[in-house]
């Protein structure tokens, strides 16, 4: 088995978490000056790891490899949260480079092909997994020419500030490739109550995104009476009451629901908002669940706008996520790997977070290695992982590879 | 009776209007660029009109007569909201400054004392009323250091910027004055529903404002189940629900209560939120009613504890303001002028909105003349009155102020 260069993949993710740098954190939305200068720092890594470097027309780094034979594609996101940890999305990107050099220096392996990813807005700046989907050719036009940030800044107008806007986009070729593989922190606290240093992801949840828009008539709050108002905010309250009451009595055991941002106009204490916005999105493993929720959502409004002098709307807010089973055949080298350098500390999970694994995996087959996340914390400043596991992980990840296309060679 | 000039009011409304001018409104908070300009050109207009005209510490502009005897104090607000209408406020000004100029013109009048006041921060940028406050010597010392505005600026940084930091604050000597007379729009629909083109206000009412702070813990909205979550979000929708609920049960015929404000931290939709705030305020004309309101907050607060996973803390949001009566030995002058200049025009009624003579009524009697808003509209950039009645308005309080000081010289 190649063996990795643990102190060089330790070094390379500091040199990335440089990139929007922020405490213990990260803060490199997609399109960031930050994001945008560690993806052409990643280019020339990629250029240097031997590979032919591009970025591509929505800013995925690709390193593809030179020799022949079936290929396998490994990587993640570089892209952060708006508060971010260091090592969400990052972490496979850097596993990925690693894994390519070390098979390269290897005389029992050189000859293999590993291609390299670094993905675009997997957290959904814009529009999430943007990457993926432009890589696995599902981009959806209207959605990418109506994307905005929460700030109202325009896709489109974020890709030609890059100056990426007469960039080729790139695709893949499922026939060039046995699959992708994807690590990542797990972003729960599951592998560290049980014990384990490594998880085998078996499925991805689904997620869904409503947003609920609340028209009503902005006023003053002393003169005018409860009776004549329209009060955005407390339809918005009410709304998401019900929906917490209604999800929560039909839930199935690993749905899960947030309604975490809230938009009011004009948001001050002393009037009456006429508008206001809130974002629900959804998860479940299965894809009748979400079903089940979206139509629940459609429920609480119809009843409500029957008593409400609140307008009330419901519109899709993201482009829906099914449901993704990862690959038994692919993830069974993982599964070698992992009890050859842990035995028995390694188990088997669903991810509830989304990954740009399960984009992937509508094009080819896809599996994803997770490695234990200090408290079950992500998305957050304070997300951290143990350093004997982040390199436990990155030589897992490369022997699976290695056998894998030893195997199909 | 002195007449005012029509033209010269209507002009320097319209003059006053340009500072923080925005499509129909005006964008002026307290201590923005555009509203100290506006003091300092005001300061200028007070002064031409044969003043002794200073800015004070906090803000307040005022221009005190140089005729001996009892005076009368003429004023309102020259602060906006954060996208406020034209006349709120700056109407008030407006008038007390020609008020002042026509009665100097007057050879009948031009020995009597009119001072005239432009006041700081009435609409709770940082400190509701904080000029009125000011004047009258009940600005407490702990609220003003703590006070910040919505964005986490603080007041007395907003102070030293505007260069007023070692600049004296005024006070008012109750012995020199007869009473203090604030015009005003409306800001609501009665005056215009009853076909009223004067309103002479017998009572404003109390206003009360609560902060809740959620405390929860921020997290992963895939991976963290619902079970293990302290979703600060989920709190305050119930709380606010709740809130609506209790309160609408036990409200008296004319309370009003808003929450009309939310910041969630870090307010994205795949974050399950570790801290909110909500501004609760409610207003009555009876101070027993505002009590019950409070305790109804309390009780919802402890019913919710018990059962929550995220901590509720309920904190006083802003200095509570009583229910204030205005002065009928005051007000019997804007009777009369009112009966004078339109006949069977005029009504008395209530103020639901709060105004600096309910601080003022503190300190000595106090009056308040409306004139009517159009479709009862305020803090909003739709916010006018009628011409005609802009002009009356003005008459009105300046043979008022005249017939009142005659009597008292």
């Amino acid at each position: 088995m190649p063996t990795i260069n643990a102190a060089r993949l330790l070094e390379d993710l500091d040199q990335l978490r440089r990139f929007g740098e922020q405490a213990s954190g990260v803060v490199r939305p997609a399109f960031s000056e930050a994001d945008i200068q560690a993806r052409h720092w990643l280019r020339e890594q990629f250029k240097q790891a031997g590979l032919r470097s591009v970025i591509d027309g929505v800013g995925n780094v690709l390193g593809y490899s030179r020799n022949p034979g079936k290929a396998i594609l490994i990587g993640s996101h570089a892209d952060s949260q708006p508060t971010g940890g260091w090592l969400d999305g990052a972490m496979g990107v850097i596993y990925a480079l690693e894994v390519a050099r070390t098979l390269s220096e290897s005389p029992a392996h050189r000859h293999l092909a590993v291609d390299i990813v670094a993905l675009q807005d997997e957290e959904s700046r814009f529009l999430g997994c943007l990457g993926s989907r432009s890589l696995c050719g599902t981009l959806d036009h209207q959605a990418e020419q109506d994307a905005v940030d929460k700030d109202g800044i325009r896709l489109i107008d974020a890709i030609k500030l890059a100056g990426l806007s007469d960039t080729p986009r790139e695709q893949l070729d499922p026939k060039r490739y046995l699959g992708f593989l994807e690590a990542h922190i797990e972003q729960g606290p599951t592998l560290e109550a049980q014990a384990k240093r490594l998880g085998i992801v078996t499925d991805i949840v689904g997620v869904r995104g409503l947003k609920a828009i609340f028209r009503g008539q902005q006023n003053h709050a002393g003169t005018t009476m409860m009776s004549m108002r329209r009060d955005a905010s407390t339809a918005l309250y009410e709304f998401a009451y019900r929906i917490n009451q209604r999800f929560a009595a039909e839930a199935a055991a690993r749905s899960v629901w947030t309604m975490g941002r809230v938009k009011l106009i004009p948001n001050a204490t002393s009037i009456i908002p006429g508008y206001a916005e809130l974002d629900l999105q959804f998860r479940d493993a299965e894809e009748s669940q979400l079903e089940l929720f979206t139509s629940l959502a459609q429920q609480v409004r119809e009843v409500m706008i029957k008593a409400s002098s609140v307008d009330i709307e419901l519109v899709e807010a993201r482009s829906p996520i099914k449901p993704s089973r990862m690959s038994a055949s692919l993830y069974q080298y993982l599964e070698q790997a992992a009890q050859a350098h842990a035995p028995d500390s390694w188990m088997h999970l669903p991810s509830g977070a989304f990954h740009d694994a399960g984009i992937m995996a509508s094009l080819m087959p896809s599996a994803m290695l997770f490695i234990p996340s200090i408290n079950g914390i992500s998305h957050d400043f304070a997300e951290d992982s143990h350093k004997d596991d982040l390199v436990l992980g990155c030589q897992v990840m490369a022997s699976a590879v290695a056998a894998m296309l030893v195997e199909h060679s």
